[in-house]
């Protein structure tokens, strides 16, 4: 009878801790990204730590790049203009995004925001947490962006409290 | 002594089976999809069950559309065209592409494609995995696409083979 317990206790202590240790296992397949995390992005144009993952490059059918940019929690763009806008998709996190004299937005998961040409705005993680987003870039000529001037402390606090 | 042994297995017993539940609610977790199935698509056009969500419409600055299609195992385009070509970025799931005249190409999560112009091809899932990528797809004028016909089954399973 004594053996039986025993016998019993082992074999669900193993059982629970294989379970646990898969379901760790599976936590990790979760926060698998879609792509490689890329190359750090310069601290002069990003605040904090971004990377980018190029992902289409521009050519005679398509006027755009695109890429994947993650930013780790707390990086932001500067400040920018695109003369010819630009589209974000959000594929992980919680981000911001602010036009010039316009409220923050917050961005989650599937969101697409359509950036329109010449207009000063940002975007990045919140203070909290990653998020990755693929950016389709329009040409006009051959420019796609102008960077401005970093976003402060005191603007990025404020995009926060959304 | 038999009750303390008694103790131990129910305690035991419960930890392995809340575990589990929560294992199978990861599960789901890991599986929610970035953007919302969207619409059946015509069997016109598509064989099986795939299901397009609309994310960019084409406006001045962005001279395509985009979109994110998820196509169930099985499902797949019909063979078609592009005038200005087309960039696939494969978000979820195994796929197939394959251009006329060349062989299958598997398709997994990360990769991008960029169709070119007037290249008869097809895309789908694979008979096993569903698939879903975001299509970016540019405009020759009014028009998009030149839809041909059905991929027959020998096509799609030779696809399969890769």
């Amino acid at each position: 009878m004594k053996t039986f317990f025993i016998a019993a206790i082992a074999s669900l202590a193993l059982l629970t801790s294989s379970c646990m240790e898969n379901k760790s296992e599976n936590k990790e397949t979760e926060l698998q990204a879609i792509f490689p995390k890329g190359e750090k992005l310069s601290n002069e144009w990003f605040t904090g730590n971004a990377f980018l993952q190029p992902l289409v490059a521009r050519d005679k059918n398509n006027d755009f790049s695109a890429g994947n940019v993650t930013f780790e929690p707390g990086a932001r763009t500067v400040w920018h203009t695109h003369p010819k806008g630009q589209v974000l998709i959000v594929i992980d996190g919680n981000g911001i995004y602010q036009e010039k004299g316009k409220p923050a937005q917050s961005l989650k998961v599937g969101d697409v925001v359509k950036v329109p040409e010449n207009t000063e705005h940002w975007h990045g993680a919140t203070a909290t947490s990653k998020m990755a987003h693929i950016n389709i870039t329009n040409y006009k000529g051959d420019e796609q962006v102008q960077w401005l001037q970093p976003v402060s402390e005191e603007e990025y606090n404020n995009g926060n409290k959304k």
